[in-house]
């Protein structure tokens, strides 16, 4: 299949791009060194891909994305990034263990998130340690205390884990570097404290920050997006939502990529050549600029501004190269 | 089902309210003199409530969601309010209409456009008429010349539409009402060029400034959120979305209503008594403020900014009275 036979709106998977990323990656942080994060893609597909280049340990951010990765025979060793209440959906993701050959952690940061975990039958945690993001996590001086109530309940403790969530888009590499020391010192306070062989954290902006961690939970990298692109990182625009022209009028041209298919917390997404001015639900207009006049029917590429909630709002992406459709993939891992 | 039962993220719709809304509405332009737009709410069971309040005709934005409601037997009289020059997605609208009894018109602002409703065997446009807003329509001047061509064609003609969607956050109301009356102008230039028994436009914000059209387009008004809220409409806030505080510290809480469920493209989401510091992909961070301490295991009440990428972003809704869960909605006509 051609691009051209696409409806669209249509997510698009660049397939060098993207595997070219993997490959960097997975060179400088190789097997278990690095422990991808699904929520940046939701798909079980792109997944197997990072497990084709040595990584066989992933980082969830939901208990779908658990279960789900469970299910697709990825669930090795499987981290769930968050603090979960809800004893269903923790049943769920214990029994994700029990009828697998894999294991999977979760994060706790409390009292009532440890016996939580317990009581559903969960058996792996890692303390989660507020390192600097105001979001998740225990102050690092109580993170032995969490510890030592979650081996009580019969839970085995891998370590701990920090997110330095913040400091992902500092364009200043030295001050990033510096302030990024800064967070993993809180982290390794919190880990004298716990023991553990897991040091867990990072991500994209940070991933070559880090030599005291154990893993680096990186997402972004696989895919991109026009906010980390800013950041002169190796890894190369690899996602696109394919858009056709609906209407054009002399002064812009609008295309059927709305906000409802693209997320928008980051702001408007960009088409090379071209200025976004607005995104409406299922418009975005722009000024074709340097693509010089546009007709209806014509094609654009447009670039999400924020690649996370992107893969999100699709049910399925299209792995393209060049003018080639050479793979669908389900963005199977949406929801909660 | 109690509240408390339920699993979070959460979209719950205050039936109250609701219903206040769309009685609201159906006084002040009752029967066919609305038409409501489906791409505010997604969901037929939605839809079945609004015929119910007396409104047989719907807009659409989607393809989808002309066939969704279609199947859903609410397809009476469908007006696709978009430019569409997909050929497969124009056939499936035609066979809903030849399957059904209903009738399905699109809105054409080219050649292009009319030349793909004709060739796919679609049966009655609208000629759509930019008055302001850039994003799709036809000059004025041009809408003649576009409804002979669609008449040549064998498609029947059955007005004109506009859309003062840029007027709809104006809150001088007198500037507002100048405003539209300008835009209105222009339609009617188009419509006396065009001829036929429709004159559609408008929206929530706009909805009581209009004498002139035959019918409203309105959308938000049933659910509401906070950008509309600043208006001072008539319409009370009727979702949220249903969270549990997941980790705490001293300054600030955390919910699991983050980014991947909420519309962001109007900023963050409110919290009544707290104050939102920023959204993640899976959590919102809160100074509580007057809600006071909150502890793992709350729940809070998050007001989207934007009601339609939010409700796009979740496969159902709970109708709920107080604390009660009356029913469930399936956000049914999602996607394209």
């Amino acid at each position: 299949m051609r691009l051209h036979e696409l409806s669209t709106p249509a997510l698009l998977i660049d397939a060098p791009r993207l595997e070219a990323n993997l490959a960097t990656m997975a060179t400088a942080h190789p097997g278990s060194t690095a422990r991808p994060h699904v929520k940046a893609h939701k798909c079980t597909a792109l997944a197997a891909r990072q497990q084709a280049h040595g990584h066989s340990c992933f980082t969830c951010a939901t208990p779908r994305e658990v279960v789900g990765m469970a299910e697709a025979g990825l669930g090795a060793d499987l981290l769930l990034a968050n603090e979960v209440l809800d004893p269903h959906r923790l049943q769920a993701m214990a029994e994700a263990v029990r009828s697998g050959t894999g294991r999977v952690t979760i994060a706790v940061d409390s009292d009532e998130t440890i016996d939580a975990a317990a009581a559903a039958g969960l058996r792996e945690v890692v303390i989660d340690v507020n390192i600097g993001l105001p979001r998740c996590g225990c102050a690092p001086d109580d993170a032995g205390r969490l510890a030592d109530r979650a081996r009580a309940l019969g839970l085995a403790v891998r370590g701990v884990m920090g997110y330095e969530g913040h400091l992902m888009m500092v364009e200043d590499r030295a001050l990033q570097r510096k302030q990024v020391a800064e967070c993993v010192d809180r982290l390794m306070v919190a880990h004298a404290l716990v023991g553990g062989e897991v040091v867990s954290g990072g991500g994209t902006g940070t991933y070559d920050l880090h030599d005291r961690l154990t893993e680096v939970q990186v997402g972004s990298y696989a895919l991109m997006d026009t906010a980390y692109a800013t950041l002169g990182l190796p890894f190369a625009q690899a996602l696109y939502v394919l858009g056709t022209v609906v209407s054009v009028s002399p002064q812009w041209s609008v295309a059927d990529v709305g906000l409802k298919s693209l997320g928008m917390d980051h702001g408007n997404p960009s088409i090379e050549g071209a200025s976004v001015w607005f995104c409406s639900d299922e418009h975005v207009t722009f000024d074709p600029k340097g693509l010089g006049p546009q007709r209806p029917g014509d094609r654009v590429r447009v670039v999400p501004a924020h690649v996370d909630p992107t893969m999100a709002m699709h049910n399925e992406a299209w792995l393209v190269d060049g003018d080639e459709v050479v793979d669908r993939w389900a963005i199977d891992l949406r929801g909660w």
